[in-house]
C-alpha cells in the first residue's frame, strides 16, 4: 500500500495543517518561495517516490499566483515520481467563467481543468462547485463534497423557533432545498427582476417569510451586493431576523463594509478561503471543512466510497 | 488569404502598438480587466473568425498574472474560431527553470510550453531564449529571433577605438562571439570560481582587456549582481571603459541601485520588458525590438523564411 503524504501550498496553510492533524500525519516538507523577479520557486524537501500525494490549495486571491503555484508543484511532484497526485482544492477559482455568456469570451473554468490535467494531476477533491457541470470539464476522477451539512448543523444548534431557508436567486434553490430538508423548514426564493431596462431591480419574495427567522444560503459571497440587498427585502417584507451563510467567503471589494452595514445578524462561512486581516467582521463566524476533507482523503486513500460525503 | 490581426495584452502595450504601426494595422479590440476578486476578465470586442491572430505578451513580472492573461486570451481566441493563434512572446518568463538543477525541482519552462499548447497556441515567436533548448520543449513551430544585431548596431555607431566584447560567464560565450564578429573585435570571458566553499568568488579574466573599451553582453540582467561585480573586475584589470548590454532587462530587486553605483558607463537594453517607473536610471538606453518582430510577423504571415532574422 503506498504512503499518503499531504502538502500545503500558500493559499490555505492553516486548513492544510488541520487536515494533516486529523489524518494523523505531518505536512510534507517543501519550500514554496519567490525569486527576486517574482517567479515561483518550489523545492520538495523529502522523497515522495511512489507516494499518494495530496496537495491542499484553494485558488482564491491572488488567484493567478495560486494557480501557478499549484501547476508548478504538480510538475515537480510528477518529475519526482509521485504515484498519484491528488489535488485538494476547497475553492475552485474561475468557476464563474464556466460558459460563454457573451460572444468571444473564454471559458476559464475549463481552461483551468485542462491546465491541471496537463501539469499531471490524477484527481481533484472539490467543495461546492459554482456549477456542478464543472465536474465534466475534467477527464479524471473528481470528488465533489458539499458544505450544506456543516452550515446546517451550525444553525440546527441554534434551535430557532420558526425558520425559513431562503435562496438569494433561482440558481441556488437546490442548495436551499437541501438545507431546508435538514432543518425541516420551508423555503423561499428571492426573485429578482428588472421591470424595464435602466430601472433598478425589484426583489420579489416567493414564499412566506413573515415573522420567521430567515437563513439565506449561497455557494459564494463575493462583493455581497445581492445578499445584503436581499436581506433588506426580507426585513421589509416582515422577516423577524436575517442570517446568511455560504461555503466560499470570497468577500472582495466592498463586501465587509456592506455586511457590517446590513440587516444581516450573522454571516456563517467555511474556511475554504481564509479570512485575511482585511476580511474581519464581528458578524462573521467561520466553520472548518477540515473534518470533511480529511475524511474524504482517508476514504480515497483506502479505496472506500466517498459518496457518503456528497449530501 | 486569411487576415492578420495583432492583439496586445497588459505586459507590453507600447511595444504592441509599435508593432501594429510597423505592420500598418491597428491593434485588435479587446478588453482585459479584472473582476472585483482579482480574476482576469477578457472579452474580444471584434470578430476574429478565420483570422491569423498575433498576441503580444511578455511573461515578465507580474509573471503569473501575465501567463494566465495569455492562456485565457488563447482560450477565448480558440473558442472564437481564430484560424491560427500566434504568440509573440518577446520575453519568456521561467526560462531559467529549464532543468532539474537539484532533486525534486520542477521544470517550469517546460510546464509553460505545455500550458501554451494546451490552451491552443499554434506558434510562438520568441527572442533570445535563456537556453535555446527551450525550443525543443514545444511541439509546434517556434521562431527564435536574436537581439545581438540590434545591440551591436548601437555600439557600432559609437565608433569606439579599441573594443573587446566580454561574456560575463561561460554560458554566454556564443552570444559574445556573435557580437564580436559583427564589431570585428576580440572577446574575453569572465571566469568565476570559488576557491574553497564559503569563500567569496574570484573573477578571473580570460583574454586581453587592458586599455580597451569593454562591452559586456548577456541575455538577461536580473538583480545585476554578476554584471556589476564583473565591471569592477574589468576596471581593476585595466579596462579603459566598461559598457554592458542585454536583451531582457528584468532588473529586479537591487538592480537599479547596483547599476547606478557601478563602474558601468552605460547599460543598453531592449524593450522586450518595459522599464516601469521604478526601473529608471540615467545610465540605461532602451532600443526597440519592434522592427525585428514586425518583420518576423510579416514573414510568418506571408509564408516566407524567418531564418534571415536569426543572426
Ligand atoms: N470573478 C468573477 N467575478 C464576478 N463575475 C464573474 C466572475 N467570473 C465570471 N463572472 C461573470 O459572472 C457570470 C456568471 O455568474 P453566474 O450567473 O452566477 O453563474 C458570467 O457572466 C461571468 O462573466
Ligand atoms: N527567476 C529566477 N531568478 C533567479 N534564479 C532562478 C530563477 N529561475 C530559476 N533560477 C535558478 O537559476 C539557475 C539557472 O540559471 P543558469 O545557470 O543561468 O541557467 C537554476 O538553478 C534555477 O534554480
Amino acid at each position: 500500500d503506498s504512503k499518503l503524504k499531504v502538502f500545503s501550498l500558500n493559499s490555505n496553510p492553516e486548513l492544510a495543517e488541520e487536515i494533516a492533524e486529523n489524518i494523523g500525519t505531518e505536512l510534507g516538507k517543501c519550500t514554496v518561495t519567490r525569486f527576486s523577479d517574482g517567479e515561483i520557486q518550489i523545492n520538495i524537501d523529502e522523497s515522495i517516490r511512489g507516494c499518494d500525494v495530496y496537495v491542499v490549495q484553494s485558488t482564491c486571491a491572488p488567484v493567478n499566483q495560486h494557480i501557478m503555484e499549484l501547476l508548478i508543484m504538480i510538475d515537480a511532484l510528477k518529475r519526482a515520481s509521485a504515484s498519484t497526485i491528488n489535488i485538494v482544492m476547497p475553492y475552485y477559482g474561475y468557476a464563474r467563467q464556466d460558459r460563454k455568456a457573451r460572444a468571444r469570451e473564454p471559458i476559464t473554468a475549463k481552461l483551468v481543468a485542462n491546465l491541471l490535467e496537463t501539469a499531471g494531476a490524477s484527481r481533484v477533491i472539490m467543495l461546492d462547485l459554482h456549477a456542478p457541470q464543472i465536474q465534466g470539464f475534467f477527464d479524471m476522477p473528481i470528488d465533489h463534497l458539499v458544505g450544506v451539512p456543516i452550515l446546517s448543523d451550525y444553525f440546527e444548534e441554534k434551535n430557532f423557533d420558526d425558520v425559513v431557508i431562503v435562496s438569494p436567486d433561482h440558481g441556488g434553490v437546490t442548495r436551499a432545498r437541501k438545507m431546508a430538508d435538514r432543518l425541516k423548514a420551508p423555503i423561499a426564493i428571492i426573485d429578482k427582476r428588472r421591470p424595464r431596462p435602466n430601472v433598478a431591480e425589484v426583489m420579489n419574495i416567493v414564499g412566506n417569510i413573515e415573522g420567521k427567522t430567515a437563513i439565506m444560503i449561497d455557494d459564494i459571497i463575493d462583493t455581497a451586493g445581492t445578499i445584503t440587498l436581499a436581506a433588506n427585502a426580507l426585513v421589509e417584507n416582515g422577516a423577524k431576523d436575517v442570517y446568511a451563510c455560504c461555503t466560499h467567503p470570497v468577500l472582495s471589494g466592498p463586501a465587509i463594509e456592506r455586511i457590517d452595514n446590513s440587516n444581516i445578524k450573522e454571516l456563517v462561512v467555511t474556511n475554504t478561503i481564509p479570512l485575511g486581516e482585511d476580511k474581519t467582521s464581528e458578524k462573521i463566524t467561520q466553520l472548518s471543512v477540515a473534518p470533511l476533507i480529511s475524511e474524504a482523503i482517508i476514504r480515497v486513500h483506502e479505496r472506500q466510497s466517498v459518496s457518503i460525503l456528497f449530501d
